[in-house]
């Protein structure tokens, strides 16, 4: 089967395990079959693959999350990177486009599209198949899932069929209600919109070429950045009336928020921490290297990363948005493609930083105007690259790189890298990328 | 007037502020009466000396403490550091044989001995010089504090006076009782034992020299390792009969568990972090740079450090020893008679250490057998010493130290260095001290 995933949003309602770069997506809460922790863009991929081990699984996301993908899922999938954030229309037809183009995928072949983050079993991507199945056999344009409520949420958006049958005509959508109004469409048999969609390739690259004016997926890509940020929602499936809804019934949650967060994850403590036996019905996630020891605590959740800690309430933790905002903060924890990057002291005037680089990766070959870099050698073996010259680097191994000078390095071995960063101006911005080896 | 204030105890009952290296004493919590934060050692000599201006205070103290009591009071009190620790019969009659011989002080005049850690206002060291100037008339040998208690509480020692006057000589001592005994104990006018005595100095040097064979301070500190372990309460206390207690009934309160540390400190929050407006009856301590977002905590305490991070319901705050003690955690950061040290990464052959010393100050000339160090001057200038050769620092400056090689800094400003250890070895025991400028 063909699905393009939906890896959006940088988000706060997970901090301080999500941040500017670091969605919810990657944050690593579950466990695989072998009792391995693995984050929810892991999980998806391996719960599909079991599902369909041919499968081809292509994820639409922005620049941003390239990297954590990469790294989390190495080359199995496919990432079609937006070039800049242009809300669900543009972003689907560029991955459809991707599929048609790149990948080789005929217009009359089925496409799911679905986001990455519910918390389901497999019964759901089997689901998603039966719908690519019933795609095919062009009863309508459009086949979207619908979730069987478990109660008049005020959370998400309705789903109106005209039958109670399993796959039915969509007769209306209803924005997120208050709870009366919810009640009122259950009485109708209304569905949750999960935002999973099903189309036959062509009908979606027909509608796109309607919309916008493109040759083919590099000519789309090249002129990104002029389409108009419009939902897939508002630009195609509230106007489109051929289209019916599958009723599905199965395991669906929603993990956006640490009070649901919570329940699911794998085990109660995950990093150092110790509870006391009058805790109750807590979780604690613990990313620092300093111990967590919680007493008497009931119904909370504590998460501790490199960017801040959270003590909350699972109730509260809901309403933590606004909050987290005020809390301005720079990020302190980076997944690269290369390997990690974590901030451990930060003053006016500098920056000390761990880097960790995967053996056989390097980073980018890169300058910086206002600061100078010293790098300690802490652990493992690799080879750097400073204005062209090359420099074995082992254990112990000291490297002082002035501001404007190029450099880089590639890890032989796992390597890990004190570096202090000194400088009056010290951004993430400042730096300039140049071409390696040429 | 002349007090001892006894400074002992590393705990761990304010962990994780209070660690092996640093006691609850040098937690600055308060503030002093110009809004500045100030630790309870600094509190504590505030006071004394707006009672008293000519008051001459005597912190005694081990040797881990020293550094810590002259960062916080500089020179202003005399430090009698006991070699070793030997209780606090020993540490009494150091401290009493340290004020005679060093400092003058005459057999007639009276001398108080405090501990250091109630929290109290003024009226208390106005008490205590009551005490003094009572002992000086001689009606008794030893002078005691007796708290009037608020409460049957099973915390303290009772002492239990013949009469109900504000002086009166002792009846009996009693341990720590259950509540009923405590009870008991009310209706007999019995008073809290808080180690609080007065005696004229002669009556405790004679009662030292029938005990044990010395000459002066000197000869008493250099046998001070043979002295035998045992309490000034039970080797003089409680077998001298002319004895009186005086009646206290002003403020005073034991600050030995988070529970109580957090109903005096001045401030709800401390550090960087951010309550919700659900959260009540909460209080933070943050030492981290890193926020701390608390939602929904209700009578919580949450302190975090270098050494970890508690998250605790108040109640349950002082059950939290055994504990802490699983949780075995290296010392992550120290306070230094320099300045301070600490530990920003730990990893099996490294460790990254920030250390900042105080402009004027310079930390012991020495040496590591087994790890090098790279010093990375963050800010601030200096000279540093390596195998006798001086060299001037300036921010951005990189030394690396071999192992067997001797170093040292002076801080001429405010001085940062970001400190690599590498070495498979790492231990605070790996360290030679040697003559620096001879």
């Amino acid at each position: 089967m063909n699905i393009i995933l939906l890896s959006g949003g940088s988000g706060k309602r997970l901090w301080p395990l999500s941040n500017d770069v670091r969605s919810k997506q990657f944050i690593k809460l579950f466990k695989d079959n072998d009792g391995n922790y693995e984050s929810m863009v892991q999980r998806v991929y391996r719960q599909i693959t079991e599902i369909d081990p041919d499968a081809k699984v292509t994820i639409a996301t922005s620049k941003s999350q390239a990297s954590a993908i990469h790294n989390q899922l190495g080359g199995k999938v496919s990432i079609c990177v937006e070039p800049c954030r242009r809300d669900t229309f543009p972003a689907i037809l560029l991955a459809a486009s991707y599929l048609h183009d790149e990948l080789g995928v005929s217009e009359d072949e089925g496409v799911a599209v679905c986001p990455v983050d519910p918390y389901v079993d497999n019964s759901y991507y089997e689901y998603v198949r039966k719908m690519e199945m019933v795609v095919k056999q062009g009863t309508a344009n459009l086949t979207l899932m619908g979730i069987e409520p478990t109660y008049p949420s005020e959370k998400y958006g309705y789903i109106i069929p005209t039958t109670d049958h399993e796959i039915s005509p969509v007769k209306e959508f209803k924005e997120k209600p208050d709870t009366e109004a919810a009640k009122d469409y259950l009485r109708q048999n209304a569905l949750w919109n999960a935002g999973v969609f099903a189309f036959q390739l062509g009908y979606l690259l027909d509608k796109a070429h309607s919309m916008v004016e493109f040759t083919d997926y590099r000519d789309l890509y090249s002129k990104y950045e002029t389409l108009t940020k419009i939902s897939f929602d508002y630009a195609v499936v509230e106007k489109e009336s051929s289209i019916q809804v599958m009723r599905y019934s199965g395991s669906w949650k929603d993990v956006g928020t640490w009070n649901m967060m919570a329940e699911v994850m794998a085990d109660d403590v995950k990093g150092r921490a110790v509870m006391d036996d009058t805790c109750e019905n807590t979780q604690i996630i613990n990313e620092l290297n300093i111990p967590i020891l919680a007493m008497g605590c009931r119904d909370m959740v504590i998460a501790a990363s490199g960017d801040g800690i959270l003590v909350s309430d699972k109730e509260r933790s809901g309403y933590m948005k606004p909050l987290v905002e005020k809390i301005s903060t720079d990020v302190m924890y980076a997944e690269k493609s290369w390997g990690t990057y974590t901030v451990i002291d930060a003053e006016p005037g500098s920056m000390t930083v761990k880097v960790s680089i995967r053996a056989g990766e390097h980073m980018s070959y890169h300058s910086h105007d206002y600061r100078e870099e010293v790098w300690t050698v802490v652990s493992g073996n690799g080879i750097a690259t400073v204005d062209g010259m090359e420099q074995r680097l082992r254990t112990g191994d000291v490297i002082t790189i002035a501001a404007g000078c190029k450099h880089m390095v590639e890890a032989e071995t796992d390597l890990d890298i004190i570096e202090v960063q000194i400088g009056e101006a010290i951004s993430a911005d400042d730096k300039k990328k140049f071409d390696w080896k040429i």
